[in-house]
C-alpha cells in the first residue's frame, strides 16, 4: 500500500526535513522513519517528502508518502503515529494512494509563507515563527517588486540548482523555475507581514534569500529597478542576504486534480 | 520614576510569573528584574505584576511596574530591556507612570483567553499554545453555559482564594468575584475554539478549572443544568478538572481611564 501523509512540523531543533548521510542531529525524516517503524514493525519503505525543508524551517502542508505492506485503515495510522511522534511532529491526515502517486515526483507546486515580526519592540508569542525586523518596511514596495519574480524564469540570483538528479530541471544544474504566485501582504494593520511564494518548485535557499533581498526594497535601500535588475542578472552578487530560517514555513503541496490530495 | 511596561512571554519554560521564596526554577518575574538590574545597574525595585500567572501560562497583555531614579526616555528602556532579555520576553512598550499608579492595585480587570486545538489530529505549530482535545465539542452549548459565570459571584466551584493579603477581596479567603465577560467561539469554521474570560480577578488556577468544567459540557458529559448547580453550589467537588496551563494566556488587563494605559 502507498500511504500519503499531511505533515505539520516545528523546525526549530530539527536540522532539517531530509536524513543526512553523517548524523548532524534529528531530522523530521528520521523521526517520520523511526514513528512508522514502531507502528509498523519496520515494514515499511523510506518517507518521502514533497520539499526538503532546510535546518529551522516549518512546515503546515508538508506530504509525504511510504510504502507498506500493512493493511490498514487511514484513521488507525493517523492516531498510531501521532502516539509515539514526538509533539514537533503531528499527522494531519492519512490516504491511500494509487501506487504511481509519489510525495515529490507527482508535486506539481510547492507554497511557502515568510512571516516577517515587523514593530520595534519584539514579541515572545510569534518569536519562533517569525524574524523580528524592527525597521520600517514599505510592503507596497516589496508587494511591486515580486512582480518582477512572477513567471518561468532563471532564479539563479537567489540560489543555486542542488547537485542532484532531479526531474524537473531542463538542463544541469539549471536555475529556471516556474513562479506562480509572489505576494507580500500586511494583515490588518498589524505587525505581521507575509511573503507567499508558490512555484513548481524552488531551489535551495530561494525563498529565504528572495525575502532578504525583498526587504531591502521594503527599507528603501534598494529601489525597484535595481531589484528588477538583480532578477534578470540571474547572478547571486547582489547585497541581499538570506533571511533566517525560522520565519519560513511550507504551506501547501498541489498535485494533479486525479488524486484528489487537496481536496480534503 | 515609576515605569510601566507591556510584556509578553512564552511561559513553557518559566515556573510562573512570581519569583519564589524557594528558587525551583526560572521566573518571569525573575528573567525581568535580572534585565532591569542589568541596564539600570542595580537602581531599581522590586517588579509588580498585573497578573500572577501560574507556571506554564503565557502572556501577550501583562503589565508590569518598577521604580527607579534613573532619568530615561521609554524608548531607551524598551530598546535596553529587549537587549538583554531572553526571547521568550519581550517588552511590548514602556510608559512612565505617575507615582499612584501600581501595576496589580491599579488595574480594575484581567483578561485572558484559554485555545483548544479540537481536532483528531493534533498540531504541531499551535501545540505549545493550545490544548488539544481530540473529541468533538459542542462551543454553541459551553457558550451557554458561560452565562452562568457572569456577574458577581461566589467562584468557589472553580479555585480558592490566595492565602494572602488582597485589596480586592471583600471578606477573609472570599471567592467573590466579579465576571465581565466569558464567552466561548470557534473562528471561521476552524479547529480552534477560544474560551474568553474578563474579570476583575481571578482565583489561583479559576480559568483553567472554568474551561475544564466547560469542555464536560461541551462533550456532553455534563448537561447546562448540572453545570449551573456546579457554579452555583460554589464547592469544589464536582468532576471537572483543570486544563492544562499551556493553553492559556493572560492577553489584557485594564486600568481607570485617567492612567491613559489602554490608549495605546
Amino acid at each position: 500500500m502507498n500511504i500519503a501523509c499531511g505533515i505539520e512540523y516545528d523546525g526549530t531543533d530539527f536540522r532539517g526535513f531530509q536524513r543526512q548521510a553523517v548524523n548532524h542531529g534529528p531530522t523530521v525524516q528520521g523521526a517520520l522513519e523511526s514513528a512508522i517503524s514502531r507502528v509498523s514493525d519496520g515494514a515499511f519503505s523510506v518517507v518521502n517528502g514533497a520539499g526538503r525543508t532546510d535546518a529551522g524551517v516549518h512546515a503546515s502542508g508538508q506530504v509525504i508518502t511510504f510504502s507498506t505492506r500493512l493493511q490498514r485503515e487511514p484513521a488507525v495510522w493517523l492516531r498510531a503515529l501521532n502516539a509515539v511522534l514526538p509533539n514537533t511532529v503531528a499527522v494531519r491526515w492519512v490516504r491511500v494512494m494509487p501506487e504511481r502517486f509519489h510525495a515529490r515526483f507527482s508535486a506539481v507546486s510547492r507554497s511557502y509563507r515568510y512571516t516577517i515580526w515587523n514593530d520595534l519592540a519584539p514579541s515572545a508569542l510569534h518569536a519562533r515563527y517569525s524574524y523580528h525586523c524592527s525597521k520600517a518596511v514599505d510592503v507596497d514596495l516589496m508587494n511591486q517588486a515580486c512582480q518582477a519574480l512572477l513567471g518561468e524564469k532563471d532564479f539563479g540570483a537567489f540560489g543555486h540548482s542542488p547537485n542532484v538528479s532531479n526531474p524537473l530541471k531542463p538542463g544541469p544544474h539549471s536555475c529556471v523555475r516556474m513562479m506562480l504566485e509572489a505576494r507580500c501582504t500586511r494583515p490588518e494593520a498589524n505587525e505581521l507581514i507575509y511573503c507567499d511564494f508558490t512555484a513548481n518548485a524552488f531551489l535551495t535557499g530561494q525563498v529565504r534569500r528572495m525575502v532578504g533581498t525583498l526587504l531591502l526594497v521594503g527599507q528603501k535601500r534598494l529601489c525597484l529597478e535595481e531589484f528588477f535588475e538583480i532578477v534578470q542578472r540571474a547572478e547571486k552578487t547582489h547585497p541581499g542576504s538570506a533571511a533566517p530560517s525560522h520565519g519560513l514555513c511550507l504551506v501547501r503541496v498541489d498535485y494533479p486534480e486525479k488524486f484528489g490530495v487537496n481536496e480534503r
